[in-house]
C-alpha cells in the first residue's frame, strides 16, 4: 500500500528528511512493546523515510505530495504512545513534528503553540512568562509532545482536578490540515474538537493548538506509606474530595510494587508497604497536614521539600500513570498491565472486589481523577503475565465486575477505547482523508464497518515482516 | 454590664475615637433588619463609643484597657453581617477595624493582609500584583472586610469551586489577640483555625490573615432564561459537574423573583421566567457554549461581554447570595428569607419537594457549591412572611423534608449554625476571654451550657430599650 514512495521521496527532497536506517527504525516505533501481544505482532514495522516539516506550509506540502502518490503518512510526536499509535502499519512516510515547536501566544488561562513542542518545555515557557502551566499532562511530559498528547493521550497528572482531555474546556482550539488533493486548513473548537482529538492522526494533522492553562505552583511531592493498600486508596479518595486542598496528583500503589520496582526507594519502603503519591500546592500544605492528622497520620516516606533520601528519587510524577508500569517492566520484563476505569458512586468497592478476585496476579495502581464532577479511580494495574488467553480472561472478569477496560493490547482506536465506532471521527475521516492514507489500519470502522469485536482486529494490509 | 466605660473612654482618648451619636448608632448596627424577628428585638441596641485601632498594638491596648474595666468589646468590620453579628448586645466599645487595611505580602497562591481590608480592594491589589484573587468572597465584597468575612461569613462567590470557608485549606493562617489582663498573640493554622473562624469575634480578635489565592480572570457574566425553574436548577447542577469548564458562580433564581425584584432586568425577563446566573472564565467560553448546545441552548438574557441592556445591570454577582434577598427587600420590605442546605446525593429532589410543599410562599434561590467533593445546592429562598409562628413552621417542614436550615432569624452562633455547642470555640473562649467580654450574648454555650434550643435564646443581659 505504500504507493509511489520514490516519487514522494524525490519531491520532498528539499525538506528535512531522514532515511538513515537506524533512525528510520527508531522513528517507526513507540512504546508498543509494553504489550507482549503487540510486541509479537508489530516489532517488524518500519516506514520508508522520515520527514520533519518546519511549518504548516511544509505539512501541507507533505500531505499533498503523498496524496498525489497514494503514500500513507503516519504522524509522530515523540513516539511515547503505548499502542503502536505512531507506528506505520503499512509503511510510507513518518512525519515527525520535532521542528514545529513555536509558542505563539501566552495569555491568562491559555497558550497557543505548535504541536511538536515537548510538554515540559511548553510548561517552562508559560511558567516563566506568567506562572502558568498545563492543566494536565502525561507522565511522559519530559519527552512527549503536546500534539501527541492531544492526538494520542487521554489525561494524566492534573486530571484529579480537571478530568480528562476529552472533557469540554480541556482543549480550546485545534488547527487541522486535511489529506486531500488540495489540503484544507480547518479550525475546531467546542464540540468539533472531538473529531480529531484522540484520533491518532487518522483523519487530519494538527498544526496549531490552543490549550487552557492553570496556575503553576512549586508542587510539593509526597510519598506516604500504608500497611494496607485499601487504606491508601481510601485516603486518596477522601483527599481528592477536599475542596479546599489543592492537589495535582493522587496515586495509590499496592505493595510490593514500590519495594520491587522503585529502585531509589530501596531502604525506605518495606516489601509489605503500599504507598500513596501526592502532589500538593505549597499553600495547601497546612491543610494537607491537618487532613493527615484526621486520617491517622500516615508515615511520610518522602517529601520533596525535606528529603532524607541519599539520592533523589527524581520527580514522583514519574512514578505514576504509565511510568509505574515502565519501572516495573525495567525490573521485570515479563509483567504487563491493563487500563481500568473504576467509576460510579463507589469506586473503592470495585477495587476491593478486583483485589479479592485476582490477588497478586493483578497488583493495584490507581490514579484519582474527576469524571462528570465526581472523583473516580483509573487503574493501571501490574499484571503477572502468563499468556494471551489468560490476559483476555482477566479483562473479561474485570468487565463482569463492572469495571470498564481500555485494552492496551490493541493497536486500533476502537479496541483501545469503548469498542464502538466514533461517528464524529469516522465522518471527519471520510471528509478529510478520502483515500484513507493517514495512519492506516488504526480505525476499524473505516476499514471494516461491520467488525464485531469478538476477536482482535488484524489490519489486512499490515506490512509483512521481511 | 458595660463596666467602667468612662475610665476606658478616658484611657483610650489618644486613639481614633468616635462618639458622635449618629455614627455611633450607625456603627452599632448591621443587616439584622433583614429578619423581621431580629428587627423587633435588636433595633434599639447601641454601643458606648467607637474606637478604630490603627495597629495590632492598639488592638492590644483596647482589649487590655477594657479587660481592666470590665467593658465589653464588639468588633466590627463593615457591619454587613446579617444576624446582628457585629451589634453590641450589652453596649460597651465597638472596635472598628477600618484603619487596619495593610496588604503585607503577596506570593503565588497566598496573601497576608490586615483584617479591615475591604475584599474588593484586596482583590484589586492581588490582581494588579500577580493576577490573583480570593478563592471565594461574599456578595458584599464591595464593602465587607476580609476579617468580617472570616469571623462572620461562610462562603459565597467561588464556593462552587472551592467549597466553604470552613473547609481545610480555605484559610491559611490567623493571628489572634486574646482578651486578658495581658493579651497574648497567637498564630493558628490547620485544625486550630476552627477556634476563631466564624466565631463572631467572641473569643479573640483577628489582627492578621493569610488567605489562599486563585487565579483572577476577567470572568464573563451570564444570565440565562428558563421557562421552568427546575430546568435552570438542573442545568446549573450539571454545569457545576463539568470538570473542564471553569466557573465561579452558578445561581438559579425562580420566577418571578427576577421580574419583580431586579429592576435593571425590566423589559428583558418575563414574569414567568426563571434565570440562571453564571460567571465563566474567558478561556472556558467555548466549552460553555458547547455545554449550552448539549442542553437545549437556553436563552441568553444577558452577557457582560456583549450586553444589549440600555443600562448596565452592574455585576451579576451582586444579584446572588444574600444580594438576591436585598434586592427583594428593597422592592417589598414585607418578605423575608431562609438559609437552606440541599445536600446529599440528590439535592434536586429535595428542592423539588420543597417547591411542591410551599409553592409561591417560598420562592427558590439556589447557589451551587462544593461540599465534601460533591456539588450541592445552598438555598436562600425568598419567603412570603406572615408571622413568626408560620416562619418557624416553614423551618420545621424543611427539616422534616431532610433539608438543613441555618436560621438567619437568630443572633447566636449556635442557633444560626448547627444548634449545638462548638467545643473548640467554647474552649478557646474559656482560655482567651475569661471574663466573657468579647461580643457578649452571641455564644449560648458560654452563657447557658444547658440550653435546650426548644425556643429562641434571649440573652438575659441584653441592653434594654431606653
Ligand atoms: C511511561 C509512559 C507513561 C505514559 N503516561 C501517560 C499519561 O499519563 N497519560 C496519557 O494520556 N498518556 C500517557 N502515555 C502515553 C503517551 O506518552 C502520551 O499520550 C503522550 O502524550 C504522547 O505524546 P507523543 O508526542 O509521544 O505522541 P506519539 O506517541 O508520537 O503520538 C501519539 C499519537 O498522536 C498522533 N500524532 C502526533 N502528533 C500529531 C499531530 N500533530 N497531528 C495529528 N496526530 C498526531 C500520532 O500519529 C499517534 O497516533 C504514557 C506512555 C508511556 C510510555
Ligand atoms: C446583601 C448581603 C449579602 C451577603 N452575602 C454573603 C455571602 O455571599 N457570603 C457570606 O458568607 N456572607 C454574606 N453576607 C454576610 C456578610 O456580608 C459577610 O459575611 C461579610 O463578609 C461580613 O464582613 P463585614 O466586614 O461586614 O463583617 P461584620 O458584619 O462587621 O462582622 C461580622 C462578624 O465578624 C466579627 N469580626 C469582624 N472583624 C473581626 C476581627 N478582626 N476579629 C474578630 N472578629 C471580627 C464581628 O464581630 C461580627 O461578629 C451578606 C450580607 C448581606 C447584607
Amino acid at each position: 500500500m505504500t504507493g509511489n514512495i520514490a516519487a514522494v521521496r524525490e519531491a520532498l527532497d528539499h525538506l528535512d528528511i531522514d532515511d538513515n536506517p537506524a533512525t528510520l527504525k527508531q522513528k517507526s516505533r513507540d512504546f508498543f512493546w509494553y504489550s507482549p501481544v503487540l510486541k509479537e505482532k508489530m516489532d517488524h514495522l518500519i516506514g520508508d523515510f522520515v520527514v520533519s516539516p518546519r511549518s504548516e506550509e511544509e505539512v501541507i506540502e507533505v500531505l499533498k505530495t503523498c496524496f498525489a502518490h497514494d503514500v500513507p503518512v503516519t504522524t509522530r510526536g515523540a513516539g511515547t504512545g503505548n499502542y503502536g499509535q505512531a507506528m506505520p502499519l503499512a509503511g510510507g512516510v513518518v512525519m515527525h513534528m520535532k521542528n514545529m515547536t513555536k509558542v505563539k501566544e501566552i495569555h491568562p488561562g491559555r497558550v497557543i503553540v505548535e504541536p511538536g513542542k515537548v510538554v515540559k518545555d511548553l510548561d517552562a515557557e508559560t511558567r516563566a512568562h506568567s506562572g502558568q502551566e498545563q492543566r494536565m499532562m502525561p507522565s511522559t511530559y519530559g519527552t512527549a509532545t503536546i500534539g501527541g498528547f492531544i492526538a494520542g493521550g487521554s489525561g494524566g497528572i492534573g486530571s484529579v482536578r480537571w478530568g480528562a482531555l476529552r472533557d469540554l474546556g480541556n482543549i480550546l482550539r485545534l488547527r487541522v490540515v486535511t489529506m486531500e488533493a488540495e489540503p484544507r486548513i480547518l479550525e475546531f473548537t467546542g464540540e468539533d474538537l472531538a473529531r480529531v482529538s484522540h484520533a491518532y492522526g487518522t483523519n487530519g494533522i494538527i498544526t496549531e493548538i490552543e490549550m487552557p492553562l492553570a496556575p503553576a505552583y512549586d508542587w510539593v511531592e509526597f510519598a506516604l506509606g500504608f500497611d494496607d493498600f485499601m487504606q491508601a486508596a481510601q485516603f486518596g479518595y477522601d483527599l481528592a474530595q477536599q475542596d479546599g486542598i489543592l492537589v495535582k496528583l493522587i496515586t495509590p500503589i499496592e505493595a510490593p510494587i514500590p519495594f520491587k520496582f522503585f529502585k531509589r526507594f530501596s531502604g525506605h519502603v518495606r516489601e509489605d508497604q503500599s504507598i500513596l503519591i501526592v502532589l500538593v500546592a505549597p499553600h495547601s500544605l497546612d491543610g494537607f497536614t491537618a487532613f493527615m492528622g484526621r486520617n491517622n497520620d500516615p508515615d511520610v516516606i518522602y517529601r520533596s521539600d525535606a528529603s532524607t533520601f541519599e539520592r533523589t528519587p527524581g520527580h514522583l510524577a514519574e512514578y505514576t500513570w504509565n511510568h509505574t508500569t515502565l519501572r516495573a517492566l525495567q525490573v521485570d520484563p515479563t509483567v504487563t498491565y491493563l487500563q481500568v476505569r473504576y467509576g460510579g458512586p463507589d469506586p473503592l468497592a470495585k477495587v476491593a472486589k478486583v483485589r479479592e478476585t485476582f490477588g497478586a496476579e493483578v497488583l493495584q495502581h490507581l490514579e484519582a481523577m474527576r469524571e462528570g464532577g465526581n472523583v473516580i479511580y483509573a487503574g493501571l494495574p501490574i499484571v503477572d503475565y502468563s499468556d494471551e488467553a489468560r490476559l483476555n480472561e482477566i479483562i473479561a472478569i474485570h468487565e463482569e465486575l463492572g469495571c470498564m477496560i481500555f485494552n492496551p493490547h490493541r493497536y486500533t482506536l476502537e479496541e483501545g477505547g469503548r469498542q464502538k465506532t466514533d461517528d464524529r471521527q469516522l465522518k471527519f475521516k471520510q471528509e478529510a482523508d478520502p483515500k484513507g492514507l493517514l495512519n492506516p489500519g488504526k480505525m476499524i470502522s473505516w476499514d471494516d464497518p461491520n467488525w464485531s469485536y469478538d476477536t482482535m482486529y488484524a489490519y489486512p494490509k499490515m506490512k509483512q515482516a521481511s
